[in-house]
């Protein structure tokens, strides 16, 4: 009993899985928030069953695990009830109390505050560049806003003096914003312009790119920006194909 | 040297206080996220020195504690460099942490990552009243939205089987929702139909919401219901005093 590697939708089944008290993450295969969540379990070499959520037509069995329907969802097999849990930091902390090691919260309440601040703040950078992902026609200041975000990465990651965000080891702050700079790789395909990172502008930040993006936990769930641009130009025209990185891979 | 009780506005200087080491909320006296601090800030007992904010017009010096201009911010004057934390989950669990006693989130992983998603949860009630507070033609079905997610509410305290939603004791979820509640009484004075919580509908929630408003970090830290439909009404009509609450104390 192992689960289709597809997206469920709309009037599918559940997919039968053995009661072997595994986690389940609850996925679609391009959301960055999901790939939060998948970056952890990696991480954490946590044994979990992959159950991939078609987002425009979802299986009306989903709302049992995520009542708002959305991704990711994190469903504790091995616990009474066996209940879920939604919202990837909600699920990342969960995951780095139960599974200490290896460590990815700090440990001091000011700096773990900080990392969480510093994650929301991300945030903006998220909004700013997903008009570029996935309209034809994104607001002309759309990469300024983007950049302007980075900036504060660039001049936080210079400042803590560390190859991460995490220290001398990735951590969550690392792995809460890397999927967005997955998709940045999107970009040399998708505009006219190759958009890259500026090294100029953001010489550490770029390091930092290149450091985790050779981390296992990133390796393990990683799509080519190739993919990506891909995925976005479906999108763009009302016709996503969330299987797209099955076909291809 | 104390804090004059009113609001810092554009052009004001900064306010000098003394190098203590106490710790500094910055605030606005009818801003709900801001409160959810002053509740922990009052639940711990921690001396603190309160900085009122005009959202309308902002210092300019304001941006140097929080970036984006947002209430609450947290500035610890004993540590090096005097940082400043700020969104009030944040803030609360950072308090929560380096002032365990009383404990307000809960020790086991699960419970606080459930309780955390209840907290974001909630989230939806705020944006469905807000309009019912600051507009004069709210949508429709604002209520309906508000009370679905009371709904919720009812059945989790209901479920947990304890007066408050942290358990025997007030805890986290109780003092983050609570700000809302407080300004639910606003509704029957700026309501044709003096609306109030249904005692049918929601019986445990009505009686969780009198013993809360008995609380004495909340009741430091209470205003009255017309005070806020005072502050309402004068927003609406785009003139809010954020000074009102100490004109009328």
């Amino acid at each position: 009993m192992s689960v289709p590697l597809k997206h469920f939708k709309k009037g599918s089944e559940k997919p039968l899985l053995p009661d072997d008290g595994v986690l389940r993450i609850y996925s679609m295969r391009f959301c960055p928030y999901a790939q939060r969540a998948h970056l952890v379990l990696n991480a954490k070499k946590l044994p979990h069953h992959k159950i991939f959520i078609d987002l425009k037509e979802k299986p009306e069995w989903y709302t049992e695990y995520s009542p708002l329907g959305k991704v990711p969802a994190l469903q504790l097999t091995a616990v009474d009830g066996q209940p879920a849990l939604v919202e990837s930091l909600v699920i990342a902390e969960y995951l780095d109390e139960q599974y200490p090691e290896p460590p990815l919260f700090a440990k001091d309440p000011l700096r773990k505050a900080q990392d969480k601040i510093l994650i929301e703040r991300f945030g903006a950078a998220g909004s700013a560049v997903y008009p570029v992902f996935f309209t034809n026609n994104p607001p002309e200041d759309a990469l300024k806003n983007l950049e302007n975000v980075l900036d504060i990465f660039e001049q936080e990651i210079t400042k803590r003096g560390t190859p991460y965000f995490g220290g001398q080891q990735i951590g969550i702050v690392d792995y809460m914003i890397w999927p967005w700079f997955e998709r940045l790789g999107a970009l040399k395909h998708l505009l006219p312009d190759k958009y890259d990172l500026n090294q100029t502008r953001y010489p550490n930040l770029v390091k930092w790119r290149d450091l985790v993006a050779q981390d296992e936990a990133v390796k393990q769930y990683a799509l080519d920006g190739e993919v990506h641009a891909n995925f976005m130009r479906l999108q763009r025209e009302g016709k996503p194909n969330f299987d797209l990185a099955f076909e291809t891979s």
